[in-house]
């Protein structure tokens, strides 16, 4: 049983400049596997004013969950302060969720949504 | 009348370790069944890297909601300050919506997001 | 041209009891009507232990949208601190979104998630 | 490729009046056009109780993000603490978003909800 979809799009990224308190400003791509089997993502990165960043890859095992923070890619490295956006394909169907954390002012904000599945 | 789905599912999930204030750190699984017969629910915890919790069972009335802590869970612990990620199954349709609220900081924050359906 | 669906659902409702600073604790349920005619809704609304109060009735003018609030309807009281849920029905395709503002701290927080739509 | 959906309908759009602390209070639609065209997109803006603002036009260059501050728009002014919705109309399929930053109290707080999209 592989469950969800294999495109994923996430408009509103934007990991903030500053952080304030014991966390640090952030996001992350949060993915389901409910399958038996493991998930090779390919994700890509948009923005405003630069050339894309494609293809990053990684993998999610099977029955597992991986909550991917941004600004903790390895060999890539998403600036702060800018607005970006996310694309996440995957060899099988899994679920896509995208998350902020804020801390810019004293007291954290947080904002989520689940990403827009293109292809089932 | 029975509205919704059978299967939802909800990558990120979180619950804040610390908290402040009047208001404990917690997440719920919010439920709404619409229809006159009884869902009964069938939920598992997924995690990044450890084995999943499957199957805690859960009933929500006839036309009721159901704001399930999952912090609270009778028989079953999710550690806080991991991350974690959920899949509901219900017997008949029913929606699901997936929240935190975090008071690690002095001042709460909430997020929320509806669940993705797999089953109509 | 009506847009969106006639049946939408949101799981998680909660009016906090207290407020503090210059805003109240407050959720609004807010409706877009872009087509040319009315539409008459139809709201009900579920708890976890007690009788669902049913078909609150509300009109949207055409062209217009409407920022409902829960603690405001008329002849209705959805009481603070109880778990709630919301189902909207409508004469015509709307689009339904529900979220809160918790003042419970200083400092306010907000949530949204765009309704569960049943009916298209 | 051209990835999403050609109309997204927003109910909750809200500027607050007031802002405090080193962020300014103000909301953002969010689009995403993974394509190799550009995607030309016509916004339309909808109240309570004034007429709506119809067909503001802007561009997104292909394989580019865009966040759109609502409160920065060329020759259209969306007025703060008023209620208002958005419907976004695209030349080709792209992903919306919406998200607002409230910091009316010390303390940002920060919303977000993938937009409904109507036509695939």
């Amino acid at each position: 049983m592989s469950e969800g979809a294999r495109v994923w799009l996430v408009p509103d990224g934007f990991i903030p400049e500053e952080s304030s308190g014991s966390q640090e400003s952030h996001e992350a791509i949060c993915v389901l596997n409910t399958s038996e089997e493991e998930a090779r993502l390919s994700i890509s990165f948009y923005f405003e004013e630069r050339e894309s960043i494609k293809d990053v890859e990684v993998v999610v095992p099977p029955e597992r969950t991986l909550h991917l923070r941004t600004d903790r890619l390895e060999g890539v490295e998403i600036p702060r302060g800018v607005p970006y956006a996310v694309r996440v394909a995957s060899s099988i169907p899994v679920v896509v969720q995208h998350s902020r954390m804020d801390t810019t002012q004293p007291a954290l904000s947080l904002m989520s949504t689940m990403a827009y599945s293109v292809v089932r």
